[in-house]
């Protein structure tokens, strides 16, 4: 079983399911058994550490792959870009910024230029650049994103950017929300926190175990995470976490969190290292119900295939 | 064409769509015209107005419908309950508070209670106090919400309370919103912004215009319009609106709001008088770019329900 849509035609893969470039957490393995399984894994280009994204294009091994970078950060490394596009990627995703300045260079390598938005009027200027693909990011999404929630952003960039393949993203946990990315007119889906809670991710196990365990009804958007590991990000995009002791202590004190930035810093890497995750950020956002366990890849692709199908029947069964 | 599923079949209605039981919006003409076109209608008892809930019941005439309560207002005014009930109602739908005190009078009555709710941890709640129907609001509604986005709510509320039907609420604006619902295993819809702009609902004709030219992108949820009207919502209840003049003026300064509160009113019932759409609020949600024509309410269900059909079939055409 297959679910083709246009997405999948553009890209030239079975199922249109692409995992989130996710900064430090999507490697090369992860990308790798997403495309093995049949969808389109993205490494996370993230913060552009050249020396880690070089090292997950060889962790990817054959497989066909892409890479997402932070659109604000690239500014400043733009030769990361050269660097990826050797690489050959199947596509390449920009996204929190303005994609204009690289679309010409990523389509001219043969790769697919895949722009994220949280807005209809960004979801318009990205088309107007010339973009390749649309994602439009609701809020429900875990990492990084801004105010508008995916449910009415999907049907509403469809209409703003059609016939531009829209995938949607920000609260896909499994199938039925591919199912319902399909119905909105959505050509496919791109799945995080689902894929952090992944055996091949670069979370840790402790974080996996958490995201596999937790309610959507414990998240928060804030800026304190991006704070202690600084990171600049712009308005008005913010990290979406699971809410724990760090993010209730800091959360709305923003000022005494930077007055305090340095011992905060130091004990912050020790949580890492120890993988506490009540300090660590687990970076998921609000499909974390739907994520009851820690699974390979490519199995998580399959079931979500399934699911789909099953939805999609579900669905055109109402129709009496 | 009908769409069938276990609301429908609760209910008695010929498809699964409820019109929200908007605050001095959904008045009896509005329920009345979605009941008729096959819809279920729910007049908003919202502050409860004992003489205005008195004529939209009038209004509704043969038409069977429902009525909505803000739970913790409600709480003063419990008489309210009583006078709605013996208008023998298909529905009570509580919102926004603790529903259990109500649910065996609703019951009692012959009347299916309907619980709203924004989170899972409710939902369970909800579905345990007795609710016979549970709506999974998100915060893309417009009008009171909380936090968490529809998208990844409905599936987690449909596994959390399952086999009780669940409607999704919030960024339902088209046909495509009700597919997606029911590919997501929700039993229907309740939908709000959209019918805010028909031709029964008691809107101005400026905030309707207005409805039907804006786009979400431009909506917030703040409490800014609730101080102004002298309504104490708890906590974590927000109003979305339109962003206009005065949402920018006074959102973020809500003490300079208090302060001044007595010379704002009089300008804002000014405001509300003259239909100024940049300050009398405009109460609709991330649904708005799919709402562009103000239209009778009873076509807006046709439509919906025809889009819903259309975008089923193309979403399980996606089946290889």
């Amino acid at each position: 079983m297959a679910l083709r849509t246009p997405l999948t035609t553009l890209l030239g893969i079975e199922h249109p399911i692409l995992s989130a470039p996710m900064a430090g957490v999507a490697g090369g393995a992860l990308a790798g058994a997403v495309s093995q399984a049949g969808g389109l894994g993205l490494i996370g280009g993230g913060y552009i550490d050249p020396d880690w994204i070089e090292r997950e294009w060889a962790a990817a091994g054959n497989a066909r792959v892409g890479i997402g970078f932070i659109t604000w950060r690239l500014e400043a490394a733009p030769a990361a870009l050269d660097a990826a596009l050797a690489h050959r990627p199947a596509a390449v995703m920009l996204s929190f910024g303005d994609p204009a300045p690289y679309l010409e260079r990523i389509r001219a390598a043969g790769a697919v230029a895949i722009c994220q938005v949280q807005s209809v009027a960004d979801a318009r200027r990205a088309a107007e650049a010339g973009a390749g693909v649309i994602v439009a990011q609701g809020a429900d999404a875990g990492g990084h994103g801004a105010g508008r929630g995916t449910f009415a952003l999907v049907p509403a960039v469809v209409d703003a950017v059609g016939p531009l393949p829209v995938v949607a993203a920000g609260g896909v946990g499994d199938g039925r929300g591919l199912a319902a990315a399909l119905a909105m007119g959505a050509a496919g889906v791109l799945v995080g926190s689902r894929f952090y809670a992944s055996r091949e991710a670069q979370a840790s196990p402790q974080a996996k175990d958490r995201a596999a365990a937790a309610s959507g009804d414990h998240t928060i958007q804030s800026s304190v995470y991006d704070r202690v590991r600084g990171f600049a990000w712009p308005a008005p995009f913010r990290l979406r976490t699971l809410r724990n002791r760090f993010t209730e202590r800091w959360h709305g004190s923003e000022a005494a969190l930077d007055d305090a930035i340095e011992a905060v810093r130091a004990d912050y890497a020790r949580a890492v290292a120890a993988g506490d995750t009540e300090e660590a950020a687990v970076v998921i956002g609000e499909a974390a119900d739907l994520i009851r366990d820690v699974a390979p890849a490519g199995e998580l692709v399959r079931r979500m295939v399934d699911e789909a199908e099953t939805a999609l029947r579900a669905g055109s069964g109402c129709i009496a």
